[in-house]
């Protein structure tokens, strides 16, 4: 039997848990698979909740090392498992990342899961790829901040990348790190490559539910609340990324992301509002042909092809094709002024540089500041388009010069800048509110 | 650059001519793909309009030898154009089947289009197979009457088959030949299976618009004439495959098919109805992940994809994503009796034998006997029916005992059989209209 060591960063949220719950439903086939998914190592954020899901996961699955954010959540943990080896901050986190589990006769497979939160997934992610793992990525601002970084990472690993893969005469071995999204739109269209040849492509189409506001005016949108907002549609989430879907800044994030995982140009990726959130995106073809993957909505599925790919294993999961149901797609128009941040992301995306990074943490700023009803829902794009107007104007010795290599130092150092800025202005508007 | 030997049996009816164009448009970017498709040899049943346009063909592609399966047609055309190669008779179109294009240093590739219609297309086929040559196959009568034999031979020819075709670590140059589905369903559900393990198909879900008739009550039925049912609302096609999708008849067959390309049991293929015929069929996967394969109504996509698989080229054809649309399934009730024809053609499959070439022959009469007037509409799944059972009341010493591996003399025995059968039963129906 086969033994694929797993480390899940950012076990207690969302997507941690439901990794752990594949793994279940992996080990459950083992007899059939001869593959068994051991759990090496969990890390999170801190706080009571976190250390009590911790200690669940730690005894449920028998794991030997963990990793908190938060140095006083790790000394607590410590002292209520004095067994487990605990490790603090960035540095414990990033230590799980680059951990090799080896047996007798060559390396196992090892799968890093990224399901942290915010810029806090990239330097993990870095450290992942050098030492040659998998990565199962459930965490954008990798990609969206770093995704120059992070691919330039894999190059040099010698890898070909997009590994979009008609693998014929190609030999998946030689990839020594490899990253498989686990967010459902692009898994889908890794899905969709399988077997074909990316320089084939035609565009990318990524399907938008289009948020819990989809069918509200513009004038309706001026008066929209926090509440009206945290009821999305079709996906149970967090309530940043359910506001990120209802202004679509969710989509545009997810088209940087997109870019830099498939070396799509941006004019090659179209979003399209596809309200039941069954397709989960497309990919066409230079000859006409389109291959959509659908499914329930359920990120189990995304989850587990991410572990288990190039192969797939059994899921409860399945859409119900017992009763008659409907399937809608509308072109999004960009210049819709409800669609603002969904324009701004990707003419961040299309500038490059820092300013993806900077349009990210600005976003984060102002959704949260929404969140707190600090500002207006149609502020969020005001506050984005005034930060990154404000970057371009900044002085270049500020910044890093055109020439410099990307470091993880000045994506830091631009989040660190567009959050302050984006601060300045929420203040700004707070009082003048 | 490679040559690419094309021939096509059935130039001159819809699929030969679409598969000419086809080649215009792969030779027009034969300076990117170094690939020039050459037509070698053309075939067509004979009279006035194919001698036409069998002319026009040779002239303009250049083509030396040609094949009509009637012999005064033969003679005629070797008249006009005495510089051409011209056979006659089935056996005539056989040779072109089996005739390999050589250069030297080695075999080019080459590609034998069957589009004949009816049981002419059998023989062919397994000569094609056992020349080595690539197939594309849009002939249904090969699979649905000959599909235990036609695969068998593919078996023998040492092919690892279905090739669903993960094709990591296998070489498919070591296919000695190939069937590669014409049909959109089946094309789409080949695309679908690029770069995936068949082992892991929960499901095929073969699309059908529902044809004219469908949203006709059975009351209504009883007095569908011929006219009513050649409005096809998706697809232009011929009148006998236009009244097979009214009656439904069309997805039967390509449920024995698929049943037969896939090596897939009926239980896992289930017809779905899908009114726009945008998505040609569908594949779902143990882990609950489809794969769908949509595109415009255009059969040049899934010709040239035959022709040019596993690579893609450019075509035109376009789906437009820039208005609003809908897609729509519903299930398929078996025991409904507008559906009548689809449940006998599967139990015709799951009986397996020669009855799906009896139950085929018995629809052809009906359908044609139903064009001319001589029967109602719903008379055609009782002929169907009604041949079926007396095919298996036939005493055994008149057909293929269990034991006897299957072989063209008995598909044929049986589907003339079936056609004389049937056309008994409709004589008296007729008498008694």
């Amino acid at each position: 039997m086969k033994t694929v060591n797993v480390t899940i960063l950012g076990s207690t949220g969302s997507i941690g848990k439901q990794t752990l719950s594949v793994i279940d439903n992996l080990n459950s086939q083992k007899e059939n698979t001869e593959k068994e998914y051991v759990v090496r190592s969990l890390a999170a954020k801190g706080g009571d909740s976190d250390i009590k899901a911790m200690l669940e996961q730690v005894k449920k699955y028998g794991v030997k090392k963990v990793a908190f954010s938060e140095p006083d959540s790790a000394k607590q943990f410590k002292e209520m498992l004095p067994d487990v080896e605990v490790l603090a901050s960035m540095d414990g986190i990033r230590e799980l990342a680059k951990e090799r589990h080896e047996k007798m006769g060559g390396p196992d497979e090892n799968i890093v899961v990224i399901a942290v939160v915010g810029a806090a997934g990239l330097l993990p992610t870095i450290d992942a790829i050098k030492t040659g793992h998998r990565i199962a990525l459930a965490n954008k601002e990798t990609l969206v901040a770093g995704g120059e970084l992070v691919m330039s990472k894999l190059e040099l690993n010698n890898i070909m990348y997009p590994p979009g893969l008609r693998s014929q005469g190609s030999d998946l071995s030689v990839f020594r790190s490899e990253i498989i999204p686990v967010d459902s739109e692009h898994s889908a269209i890794w899905q969709c490559l399988a077997g074909e040849d990316i320089n084939r492509v035609k565009r990318l189409l990524l399907t938008a539910s289009g948020g819990a506001f989809r069918d509200l005016s513009i004038e309706r949108l001026r008066h929209a609340t926090a509440t009206d907002a945290l009821e999305h549609p079709t996906w149970k989430m967090g309530p940043k990324i359910t506001i990120d879907c209802a202004t679509m800044m969710n989509k545009g994030l997810e088209i940087i992301e997109a870019h830099w995982l498939y070396n799509m140009p941006y004019e090659k990726i179209t979003p399209i509002l596809h309200k039941q959130s069954l397709v989960h995106s497309m990919v066409e073809y230079v000859d006409g042909s389109l291959k959509a993957q659908v499914g329930d909505h359920n990120m189990e599925i995304p989850i587990q092809y991410a572990l288990t790919y190039p192969d797939r294993c059994a899921h409860p999961s399945e859409l119900n094709f017992g009763e008659p149901f409907n399937l809608t797609f509308e072109p999004i128009d960009f210049n819709n002024p409800k669609y603002k941040c969904l324009k701004l992301a990707v003419e961040a995306g299309k500038e490059g540089g820092l300013m993806p990074a900077v349009m990210n943490a600005a976003n984060e700023m102002a959704v949260y500041a929404f969140l707190d009803g600090k500002i207006a829902y149609l502020e969020i794009p005001e506050i984005i388009e005034r930060t990154m107007a404000t970057y371009d104007k900044t002085p270049a010795k500020d910044k890093k010069s055109g020439s410099d290599p990307l470091t993880v130092d000045h994506i830091l150092t631009a989040d660190k800048w567009a959050r302050k800025k984006a601060e300045m202005i929420i203040n700004d508007l707070y009082i003048n509110y």
